[in-house]
C-alpha cells in the first residue's frame, strides 16, 4: 500500500511529494473514451463496474499516488430529487431552477445508501483492487447551490447572487438542505471506505470575501467538523479562491487545493501548518518536455517549506493533452522530490 | 470642472471619494438602449455624434466624476486588417483567427487617425461637452492577443495557452504588433485630449503569475513607459488579478484597478503609494438600498489607509441592473466619503 499521500495530507514527512491529477479519470484517455463511447455520462456514474473501470485507469497508466472515485459533484443533488440531464457540448442542465421556498420544499435530504448506493457500491469495489488510497468526493454547499439555481453551469452567475442579496433567507435555507445531504453522503463514503475527502467549491471565487464568509464558508466548516468523527484527511478546494486562502483555512480542512495563480510559496507564507494541494497550470502540461520539467521543479522549489505538499493540477486536467505528456508530469514530480 | 477623479489619480488629497463605473455608458440604461436600437455596436463605435450622446448620458443620470470614451477594446484589431463581427448573445467573433505567422504577417499596425479617427473625433467632441474628466482606453495587450488568438471570447483560452507553451516566439511577435498599435493608439487618445487612459486587462486573471510576468506584463510596461510623456494618469486595470498585484504595481501605473475578489485594504497593504481604483461586486448593486449603503461604507471604511481611492464596481455593471441603483451607489459613496 502506497501511503505517500495520506501521510502528506497529515503533513507528515514523505520520500517524494505524491501527486494526483484532478480529472485523472477522463477523457483525455483513449481507454476512458472506450468505455464512455458505450454509456451516456450519467449512466456511466450510475454502474460501478464501469465507475471502477475508469476510476483505476489513471492509476495504471499515470502512475499516480492517490486515486479519485469516478462519479460528479452534482450526482447527490439530483438525489435530491431534481431532475438532472447532460447535454453534448452544453454541460450539466437542471431543467428546473429553485426559484422559490416552494421549489425548496419539493427537494429531499436523501438517504445516501438509498438513493446513491452505486457511489458507496464503486468505493467498497475500488477498495479491493486499489494499492492507492481512494479519494472521495462531493461539491460544497455553495457551488452545488450556485447549480441548482441557475439550472446549470453559469458564466457569471446572476441568479446565485440575485438571491443571495435579495432573498437571502430562501438562500440560506437553501445552503441548510445542501449541507445536511453533503454531510450524510460524505460520511456514507466514509463508511464505504473512502480514504480521504475532497470538497470541490469549484465557484467559490466568484464571492468577495466578506460574502464567502456569510454565504459560503459557514457550512462547510460545519460538514468538515462533523466529518472530523470519520478520522479521514480533509480537503478543501476553493477554485480561484487565492483571496479566499485566510478564509479558506479557517474551515478545519487538513489541505487546501490551489489552482495555478497563486504561487504555492505565497500561498504557503500565508497560512498555518495545513497541507497544500496543487499547483500546475493544467495547459503547461502541453510545454515542452524540458520546459515542464523545469516549471515541475520550480513548483517543488516553490513549495519547499510547505508542510505536507501533494503535487497536482491547478484544475481539472483538459480534454485535449496528451496522455504522455501527463505521464511524464508524474515522472517528473517523482524524480525530482526524491533529490 | 470636477478635477477630484484626477486629484485621486495622483494620490492628492480630495474632499469626497470620486466615482465612475465600468460600462456606465451601457445597456442597463433604457436612454443607451434606444441609441442601440438604431445601429449595430459596431456602427455605434463608429459614429463620433452617437459615441458622444451615450458618453454623456451617465455623466447626467448618476452624476459620476468621470466619463469614460464609449468604444470598445476590439476597435483597433480590427484596425489591425482582421474582420471583426459582434454576434448578438455570443460576443464578438474573429473568423479569421491567427494560428501562425504567415496570419501575423497579414495585420497591419494601424496609423490611429488614419484608420480609428471615429475614435479621436469622439474625445475632441466629448471634450466641449464634458464638465468631468474624459478617460480613454485600450484592452492591454495579452487580453487583445487572445481575442485574436482564440477567434472571439473563451472559457479557458486553450488556443493561446497553447500557443504561449508550444510557439513562444509567434506569441511574442503577436505580442509586439499589439503593443506598437496601442502605444500609437493611446497616445493618439491622448493627443485628441483624453485625460486619463485605462488599460483593460480583462483576461490577465487567467495567467499565473510567473507566465504573467513573461508573456504579458513587460508589454503592458513598455505601454505605459512610452506613454510618460502625456503626463496623464494611466490605469491598469488586471481582472481576477489579485495574485498580479505587486506585478501589476511594477508595471508603472499610477492607478491599480481591483476586482471584487480581494478586499481593497489588503491590496493597500501589498502596494506603496499606487493609487487603487474599485471594487464593489457589480451584482451587490442589487442590495436593498440600506444593506447596499452599508456594503459601500464598508469598502471605503477598507480603503481609509488608501493614498488615491477611486471607487468603482470591480467589473462592468450588468445589464440588468436597476439604473436607480447606480444612482444610489453614487449619492452613497460621495455623501459618505464627505464625512
Amino acid at each position: 500500500m502506497n501511503d505517500t499521500f495520506l501521510k502528506a495530507c497529515r503533513g507528515q514527512k514523505t520520500d517524494y511529494t505524491p501527486i494526483w491529477i484532478m480529472r485523472q479519470a477522463g477523457r483525455y484517455l483513449p481507454e476512458y473514451q472506450k468505455v464512455r463511447g458505450n454509456v451516456t455520462f450519467l449512466e456511466l456514474c450510475k454502474t460501478p463496474e464501469l465507475c471502477v473501470e475508469v476510476t483505476l485507469q489513471p492509476i495504471d497508466i499515470l502512475k499516480v499516488d492517490a486515486a479519485i472515485l469516478f462519479s460528479d459533484i452534482l450526482i447527490p443533488l439530483e438525489a435530491m430529487g431534481t431532475p438532472l440531464e447532460f447535454h453534448e457540448g452544453r454541460g450539466p442542465v437542471f431543467p428546473e431552477p429553485i426559484k422559490s421556498q416552494t421549489d425548496l420544499d419539493k427537494l429531499i435530504i436523501p438517504d445516501p445508501e438509498e438513493h446513491t448506493g452505486f457511489v458507496m457500491e464503486t468505493i467498497k469495489l475500488l477498495r479491493k483492487e486499489l494499492k492507492v488510497p481512494l479519494i472521495g468526493f462531493s461539491g460544497a454547499p455553495f457551488t452545488c447551490a450556485t447549480y441548482l439555481i441557475e439550472g446549470g453551469s453559469s458564466k457569471v452567475f446572476w441568479e446565485t447572487k440575485k438571491m443571495m442579496y435579495t432573498a437571502p433567507d430562501l438562500f440560506h435555507n437553501m445552503m441548510r438542505k445542501i449541507t445536511d445531504t453533503t454531510t450524510l453522503y460524505l460520511k456514507a463514503q466514509a463508511k464505504a471506505g473512502a480514504q480521504a475527502l475532497q470538497i470541490f467549491d469549484s465557484w467559490a471565487g466568484i464571492l468577495a470575501p466578506r460574502d464567502f464568509k456569510t454565504f459560503a464558508l459557514p457550512y462547510v466548516k460545519e460538514i468538515i467538523r462533523d466529518l472530523k468523527d470519520t478520522g479521514l484527511p480533509i480537503i478543501y478546494f476553493a477554485n480561484n479562491g487565492a483571496t479566499l486562502l485566510e478564509l479558506s483555512e479557517s474551515s478545519g480542512a487538513d489541505v487546501l487545493g490551489l489552482d495555478w495563480r497563486i504561487n504555492i510559496g505565497d500561498a504557503a507564507q500565508r497560512v498555518g501548518d495545513v497541507a497544500l494541494q496543487g499547483n500546475l497550470d493544467p495547459f503547461s502540461l502541453l510545454l515542452p518536455k524540458n520546459e515542464l520539467k523545469k516549471r515541475i521543479a520550480a513548483i517543488l522549489d516553490d513549495a519547499k517549506d510547505v508542510k505536507g505538499h501533494i503535487f497536482n493540477l491547478g484544475h481539472g486536467i483538459h480534454q485535449f493533452t496528451p496522455p504522455e505528456q501527463a505521464i511524464a508530469a508524474v515522472e517528473y514530480v517523482h524524480e525530482l522530490s526524491r533529490k
